[in-house]
């Protein structure tokens, strides 16, 4: 299933079993659940649990004993998270596709979605607090919190063109890096260990989860829908102005640059790939993919040498080749 | 400001304090804070919040010193999450109107609104957080549990008139029951209190609720959008059966109840409020209330006589005379 299933598959199978076990309750729940089973078994990858679980493994004070099921639960935590700003993010861009399916609020509106995300957030909760850690459940609240700012700080900029640079970075580590940064720092997080150690593994996820957004954001200018599992051209539809627009801005003048002003204006996806094309943007992109990559695997360097290690750095690696 | 000012009114004010300082932050976050001010302050009677200063005054083990910060924080912590889930309920009712003032789904769209209910959450878990009390992070995320799950347990029974007496009283108790529960228990469970002692609170809690509750859907047949701050007649345009319904069909037979049962499935207010009048549904709820808030008042017995348990009393009665 994943190519780290010799390392942590027998975690990954428990996380499954997790996720399914926090998600069957009374009858009330009963439809819940299954709108959320839905779409947490939609085959998602499972990218943020696999490192939670790695980061875990890698580190030299791991005792499988004592600490798998404390891993495993952390890992579907974060899953949950995830599937649960998943379902709120479609409310909020009206989206119909997510993951190769439909999603909750085109099949059953938007209060099932909202109740449906919220739902998930008390689960994931649940989970959390049989680890009696204040520390982890307050990572897990100040990621949701950083979640939120990275939506509002998009729904602010929403087809202004006068974003930086510097906002979109700031944005991806938000809406995807935080995500990630807390999958790689959970563990250590967890076991109270020093700031010198949490740094390093946040660094490694931040930079890992932002190869995966600008990867992510690329693909949809570079894919068709059913690669992508949702519709492609969504982020220019829904006014979400993303680095290959950026660069291929920065990389236009005169007439060239006026026209995407107005293909970007007026959503016209197939002017803005052309001028994307045009321009060498999608390379570009890859290119700062790689860098956030090649950061992510840097970040590394302080953990021993092991399988586990490897795997991280191959994850990291990975993260370009493909989006969410 | 209310009745209780002598008792709780350094309290209450630095609650204010503390809501206005949790929505204070950086830049990014200027926007959300400014709606979620908005309807903070728009003039919800913090009934909630007093309800938790009073149990905590009420405990013989409180003391000023040690104790104020931490039942502020409580109180502030539970009037977050009921503006949270308030918010989400707009979104998911489609509601224009909320304390008087228009809801955020109306003015900046439901994707401002379902973020701002989910930003508030994290806030109201930060201000816990403070608290170091994995029991009372514990207890919030149960009770978001339930009131996510009466929600649920309303959209499946939506507009269905095979809604018993039981779903009804399940229901009233998710929605509303469940936070004032935690709101009369926070104090104790944040100290640990024994079984015995944690019990009797929650039960003046549940009870005071649901007489609140009660009041208010009876408000909803006999009040107009003035008085109400919100409009009148959408329990039953939003396919919401209440008790007053419930009672007015179990009184009507025959062609009167065929007619009733047209009335509500066309939405048809003037029509299903004459069927109320006439069998006198309104009285019968008034009286239900008032039960309620007795055996609120009965599940007071355990504590010390104390102005601040005769406040709790009046709390509980005064719960009945008015909606949110």
């Amino acid at each position: 299933m994943t190519p780290f299933d010799a390392l942590i598959g027998t975690e990954l199978e428990l996380v499954e079993k997790a996720l399914q076990q926090t998600l069957t309750g009374s009858d009330l729940e009963a439809s819940v659940n299954a709108l959320c089973l839905n779409m947490v078994n939609a085959g998602g990858k499972r990218i943020r649990p696999a490192m939670v679980l790695l980061c875990a493994k890698a580190a030299p004070y791991y005792d499988p004993e004592r600490d798998q099921d404390r891993a495993v639960k952390l890992a579907a935590a974060v899953e949950l998270l995830h599937t649960a700003t998943l379902i709120h993010d479609d409310v909020i861009d009206n989206s119909s596709l997510r993951r190769g399916i439909p999603t909750i609020n085109s099949t059953d509106g938007n209060h099932a979605a909202v109740l449906a995300g919220d739902y998930l957030f008390t689960r994931c909760f649940n989970l959390l607090k049989q680890l009696n850690s204040l520390e982890a459940l307050g990572a897990i609240s100040d990621t949701i919190a950083t979640l939120v700012s990275g939506e509002l700080m998009q729904l602010k900029k929403e087809g202004s063109l006068d974003l930086t640079r510097e906002d979109y970075d700031y944005t991806i580590y938000c809406k995807t890096g935080a995500l990630f940064e807390l999958s790689a720092a959970a563990f250590a997080v967890l076991n109270q260990r020093p700031h010198a150690e949490i740094e390093p593994l946040k660094a490694y996820g931040r930079a890992a989860g932002c190869a995966f957004q600008i990867a992510d954001d690329n693909l949809d200018y570079a894919a068709d829908s059913k690669v992508l599992g949702k519709e492609a051209g969504t982020d220019l539809a829904d006014g979400r102005i993303t680095l290959p627009v950026l660069i291929a801005l920065e990389r236009s003048t005169g007439a060239e640059r006026e026209d995407l002003v107005q293909a970007v204006a007026q959503d016209d996806f197939a002017a803005v790939k052309d001028a994307i094309e045009r321009t060498g943007a999608l390379e570009y992109c890859a290119h700062e993919a790689l860098l956030q990559a090649q950061a992510a695997k840097d970040a590394l360097a302080q953990l021993p040498d092991s399988p586990y290690k490897e795997a991280l750095a191959l994850l990291a690696e990975n993260a370009v080749k493909r989006g969410h």
